[in-house]
């Protein structure tokens, strides 16, 4: 029987997603903890990696399994394993056919920027500190280069394992709250820090330290040299992934109907 | 000269504000870089004392000193002084008269419930988890029980020292966003344990185990031992007190013009 499951997880609290041998992971966590609810060893596939310290608000995984278990006692069994920084959301039986990773159809991020003078002292883990005031209308502007199909080499990270660069970009909406200044995008699927990369050089838009279509130009150029730093890891949440609705996943992770 | 500052701090990471012998605490964190950048001992005074696991958006001191520094200095030297958890918003002159705690004439506390099957995994020190589906238009009725000045004896607790039990709320609100149930409470000032007593006893009127008027009878009654438990320290926030706006401090912490 195969099993999807959403997972929340604060990314301060381990290494990142993809299980090592040593040192804390989510995959980690996950796999042990309901390994002993199953009572056998048995491996979770996850709909995206995310780095250490990138949090997540619902990452969606699967795993087979024959042992006779209620989705409920999986979840809460599999809960009361794991340590404080992960949660299991829910699980439910799904097709056999399902897998997190290839029936994704879109991912989205949040990246979340305060935009002050002092640091944060609250919630530090989930934020990235900008002291210079940003200007997050030419910030949005200046995304909006990287919405549709294009080549992102000029966004991925050397150690990008991607066979290639070209990934869809849906949407991508920068604003302001108050002192924070938000970036979210999704896309089919993330190059190795794409995200990262897009937010450090919509800050140099933001600082005023580049013109807004500036960003269309480093797309256009494909070379990573060219575009801004990569921005910190904190501030980071994968929101999740979206899979087309005939699977019967939850809402948050379906694709609209 | 007397000086007034902001303070923001992360209460999981202090045995509260108050100074004591041994032990991190908000006080002694913040007197102790004052201190190193005035060059002399100095003691704050705080607009309202807090317990530990309770965070501050704009907690407010005041301290004294003859030393030559702008208020741009304190604030940058104390910043690099505090530990992570604790940063100075803002540090301005104030008339000698000032006092932080008896000049303020409001106080601003809001407390946050995650309300959903499973314990947080994300941002678990700003959130109180409560599984049963809460009902946050009884917990609003039920709290306006609670407005106008009244004798608070029901919601202290045996450890409060303040002299008598009279207290004015200004303004409760209770209301779901999402997953979420916030109380926001505006007062002349608290007793201790007050808000979180509050919350207990709300969130027997949210669990739908006490009707909406019973909140009234517990206040009338001025018994502790009838009101609900205390609720968990985490989930409070001390958003901040409010002056007269004629000692010229920041908006956020003015009385509305």
């Amino acid at each position: 029987m195969r099993y999807a499951a959403g997972i929340e997880y604060d990314g301060a609290a381990f290494l990142g997603w993809q299980r090592l041998a040593e040192g804390p992971t989510v995959q980690g966590a996950v796999e042990q903890a309901l390994s002993y609810v199953v009572n056998h060893p048995l491996e979770v596939v996850c709909a995206g990696r995310t780095d250490a310290g990138v949090h997540a608000r619902c990452q969606v995984v699967h795993f087979d399994t024959e042992a006779v278990r209620t989705p409920y006692a999986l979840r809460q069994g599999g809960n009361s394993r794991l340590p404080r920084g992960v949660v299991l959301l829910w699980v439910q039986p799904v097709d056999v056919a399902f897998h997190a990773r290839y029936a994704a159809r879109a991912r989205r991020y949040r990246y979340t920027i305060l935009n002050r003078p002092v640091r944060p002292a609250l919630q530090r883990d989930f934020l990235t500190w900008e002291r210079v005031p940003l200007d997050a209308g030419a910030m949005h502007h200046a995304a909006q280069a990287l919405v549709g199909e294009h080549d992102f080499s000029a966004f991925r990270t050397v150690h990008c394992q991607a066979k290639h660069a070209r990934r869809q970009v849906h949407e991508i909406r920068c604003w302001r709250e108050g002192e924070h200044v938000v970036v979210e995008v999704q896309a089919n699927a993330f190059l190795h820090h794409m995200v990262r990369n897009f937010v450090g050089s919509l800050l140099l838009v933001g600082r005023g330290e580049k013109p807004a279509a500036w960003v269309a130009e480093v797309l256009a150029g494909r070379d990573r040299a060219v575009a801004g730093p990569t921005a910190p890891s904190n501030g980071l949440v994968f929101l999740g992934p979206r899979y087309p609705r005939e699977w019967g996943l939850p809402d948050d992770v379906s694709l609209p109907a």
